[in-house]
Parts: C-alpha cells; sequence; structure tokens
C-alpha cells in the first residue's frame, strides 16, 4: 500500500484503507521534515480502552514510518526497547535512514508523546533491516512444522472472554479489534487451571476482516495473553525488549501463532513467538524479554 | 571490573586484567568526551586472522563500552544490528545514554572504522537494556533443562581441528582463543556428512582460562561453526541481527552451549543458542537472524 498525506493507507483502488488497522496505525510525514511523523495511538488496541498501549501495535506503527523512509518495503528485523508505557493519543514517530544496502536497508526510529510537563518522552526506540520479501530465493531447509491447532470452531474465541477478564464488549480495546481463538489446552488459566507448561496457542486474525501482511504480524507476535498466565503469574507483564524476524509474506487467512515460555527467572522470561499463515508457511518469528511484575 | 585509562579491565587487586578477551574488548574514553570510546580491534578473533571480527566479540566491545557509561553493570537485553564487516584495526564506538530507570538503564552505542577513503563507516549499531544481574530475585520457574553433551573429554576438540578447515595453529585467530568442545553428534559436517539438523552442541571457554562473565556471553552465543553447516550450507554466513538475553551471571567453569535452527528459507536463517553454566542454570538466549551466502 501507499499513503497519503493524510497518513492513511490507500489501497489499490486509491481510496484509503477502511481497516482499523491501517487506520490506527497511519503516520503522517511532516512537510518541513518527511523523517518526522505524526500519529494518534489509538485507544483501541490497549487491553482495556485507556490503558497502555500495546507494544505490538506500537512496533506496526514505528514499523510503518520506517518503511515510508527506507527504500525496501518489508522489515526484516525489527528490534524494539521499550522506555515507557505509550498511552493513547498524540505522538511523534523520529526516523533515521542508518545504512542503504544492495538488498537490505537499516533504520532507526524513535516514538515521542508530550508528557505532562510538556517535554518529550521517548516511549519505544526501534532498529530494523527492511528488504524486500518477493525478492528472496524461494528455497527452504526447515524442519520447523506447524502446530497441532484444534478447528477454528472448536477454540475458545476472544469474544467470549467473561466481562470480568477482558471487560465489556465495545470496550475491549485489542479483544474487540482481534479474532483469536485459543487452543482449549492453553486456557486453563483463565478458570484457576494454568498447565504450568508456559504455552499459548491460537488462531489470530483481524477481528474487521483486514489480512495478514508483514506489518500487521508485528502486532500479531505480541497480541496473546502472557504466557505468564500459563505458569500461575498474574499481574502486568511488561515488555522490555521485543524483535521479530518477518521469514515470508502471508497469505490471507487466519495466522496460526503458538508462543512459549522456557525460563521465568529472576522476575523476567522470555517469550517466544513463531506465526504460521494459512499455506503453512512460517511468516514470523519473535522472542521478547518481559518483566513479571507481581 | 572496573577500567582504567589505557581502558584495560582492572581486576579485584588493581592490576590490569592479563587475559586475551580483556585485553582485546577494553575501550578508551575519550578526555574531552567520555561517551566515545577509541578501541582496537583484535585480529584475534577473526576466523583466519585477518578477516572479518567475530560479531560477538564485537557486540561484547560495544557492550564493554556501554557498561561505562550507564548506570548498571549487567546486559539484560543487547540488540545488535550488523551493518558493514569490521576488520581488525582502530575503532571508535559512540555511546548514547538513551534512559535511566529504577532498575533498568538503556544505551545505544555505535561502532565506526575508518575506511579507505578517510570517512567513518557505521560497522554495527547496538542498543541495550542494562541492570544488575545480582539484584533480581532467586526465583525460577523454568522448563527448560540443560543439554544432554558427552563429557569434555568425549568431544571434538577445535584445538585438533585439521589445518584445512581452521588453519595453522597461531594463525587461527577465534579458534586459538576458546576451546570450543563440540558433541560428536554435531559434527559430520566437517567430513562431508552433515545431519540435516540443523544444529550445534558443545562446551566452550576461553583457553586462556578467563573465567565466563555477562560480557564473555556476547561472544559465546556467536563462536560456535554456522548451523547452517549441519544443513549441508556451506560458505560465509554473516550475521544481520543478533539479540541476546543475559539472564543470569555464569558459575566458574566451562560453559554448555546449544544453536539450532529451525528454519532456512529465502536465504535467510534464525540460529537461537541457550548457554548454560557450570551450576546447570540458564545463563544465555540469544537469536540472530543470518544470510545463507552461497
Amino acid at each position: 500500500m501507499t499513503q497519503q498525506a493524510t497518513g492513511v493507507p490507500v489501497g489499490e483502488h486509491g481510496q484509503e484503507s477502511s481497516y482499523e488497522f491501517d487506520r490506527d496505525t497511519a503516520v503522517r510525514p511532516r512537510p518541513d521534515d518527511p523523517a518526522v511523523f505524526d500519529a494518534d495511538l489509538s485507544p483501541g488496541w490497549s487491553i482495556s480502552m485507556g490503558l497502555a498501549v500495546n507494544g505490538g501495535y506500537l512496533l506496526a506503527l514505528a514499523g510503518r514510518a520506517l518503511g515510508a523512509v527506507l527504500p525496501y518495503p518489508d522489515p526484516f528485523s525489527v528490534s524494539g526497547y521499550f522506555l515507557t508505557a505509550a498511552t493513547p493519543g498524540p505522538a511523534v514517530v523520529r526516523t533515521e535512514v542508518v545504512r542503504c544496502g544492495g538488498s537490505i536497508s537499516t533504520g532507526q526510529a524513535s516514538v515521542y508523546q508530550t508528557g505532562a510537563d510538556g517535554a518529550e518522552v521517548e516511549r519505544l526506540r526501534v532498529i530494523a533491516h527492511y528488504g524486500d520479501l518477493d525478492k528472496l530465493p524461494d528455497e527452504a531447509r526447515t524442519t520447523a512444522a506447524p502446530p497441532a491447532l484444534p478447528p477454528v470452531e472448536d477454540c475458545a474465541p476472544s469474544a467470549a472472554a467473561p466481562d470480568s477478564i477482558a471487560g465489556p464488549k465495545g470496550r475491549r480495546g485489542l479483544l474487540d479489534r482481534i479474532d483469536l481463538r485459543l487452543d482449549p489446552a492453553t486456557v486453563g488459566w483463565a478458570v484457576g487451571k494454568p498447565s504450568g507448561k508456559g504455552e499459548m496457542r491460537g488462531w489470530f486474525a483481524l477481528a474487521d476482516g483486514r489480512e495478514p501482511d508483514p506489518l500487521s504480524l508485528l502486532l500479531a507476535v505480541d497480541a496473546f495473553p502472557p504466557t505468564a498466565f500459563d505458569l500461575g503469574v498474574r499481574g502486568w507483564v511488561p515488555t522490555l525488549e521485543l524483535t521479530a524476524h518477518i521469514r515470508a509474506r502471508p497469505a490471507p487467512g487466519p495466522l496460526r501463532v503458538c508462543i512459549g515460555t522456557r525460563n521465568l527467572a529472576g522476575g523476567l522470561l522470555e517469550e517466544d513467538a513463531e506465526v504460521w499463515d494459512s499455506a503453512g508457511r512460517l511468516v514470523a518469528q519473535s522472542r521478547q524479554l518481559a518483566r513479571a511484575d507481581r
């Protein structure tokens, strides 16, 4: 997609995208400095509207700004360092082209918001390699296989989560915008019976039918309930660092996502995510370091 | 360790460290700008001396500079974006303190060398979270277990690698400085029989007896032969991006390292490393995205 002055990405027929994800990750280059973008962080991508916005959403928004300044369209590797909690409202994205190479370009982006005292506060700093996924050779040697998931209709829909967990419908933020179907084997935590394995698995789609692309994969890797819940740890699990590798352009259709934590120690844990498209291709891998707050 | 004007880290008895790793990762702050450091990249940390220096070594050197400017001593999360190949010789490390938090501080560092035309060329850009590993609570809930490795004496020592693979002794660079003992199950590639599993496992120590610490773990995660060799792919496998999480301060003694690749596709592959100390603790996890050149 290209984008126009309003910042909202434009589809193949020239009209602004009507999808929530595109509208809410739109970035508007400043006429006097096209490396700086204005954006509005939507309350729709937080857990319970109005709190800190989802890290994957913020990463996708920064990624859209980087895609606008770098000569290649697709994130290959994106590392986000989360500094302070971003909240719904205006934000500024400042980008820097670090290096333009023959097949990979590297950029950096920082997302700022204005604090109560009027000073800019940095929320997120990102470094990323961009390239063109369509120019990669087709060959693959992989031992990775998609997770065995029950059919979508046998999984637990996020839309059915009780108000006590998810908040009232229409005010759930992220959970109103994504269609998450969790493997029943990984939802025991919701009824006080975590498996202790540190796993989350399920189907992921955007609720309004927008098909996946490399940018929305940055959301998909950070949109599930924390694996810490399946280890019996409740409370906020803020992301300190998240690196995602986008390995292929996803085919249309729901994504299969599996997330696992091997080591919760010293109050810190890693979350490894793999995302598979409807064609059975491994399209993204991510790892984040998070803090298990009590 | 603290460090003095020569940049060489100083041990507990006040004398300069005599270990190769400390001497070769030394950084000297400039008197007029203590955020800028001079360094000398040693030819001793490349594969066959004189070629591009090892990425983990370069990351450790940048990490030492960050440790000198940030209020906390230990890398928690380090992401390195490799831009151009670093070669033995003078280098400059420019650091920036991004944010100082209550228990985590964030910094950025860039390593530059001067190109043939006299202009500075950026080799590596790093963002990192630093903290104090000794202040983390002891509690752990982990499903991760150390790899089952044959005893050190039953593994294949890097010192015994034939000159045709490793170069002549005393001129092997990295392989003269590390003591690597590969699990025989993962060395088939050296005799033309890769397992196809994309695995490398073995024991890791520094050859001169220096004990592991958080900085040397940044080397350990990138010091093994590429897992691509075990997939039957030969040739250079340059790192594009490497993120390491240091999860605990390692106990003295040899480290167990296991590295795996699940997905080689489109000429790119991930390498996931786990490092275990002699006390059986998971001390580091890393993932890199690398390019399989033919």
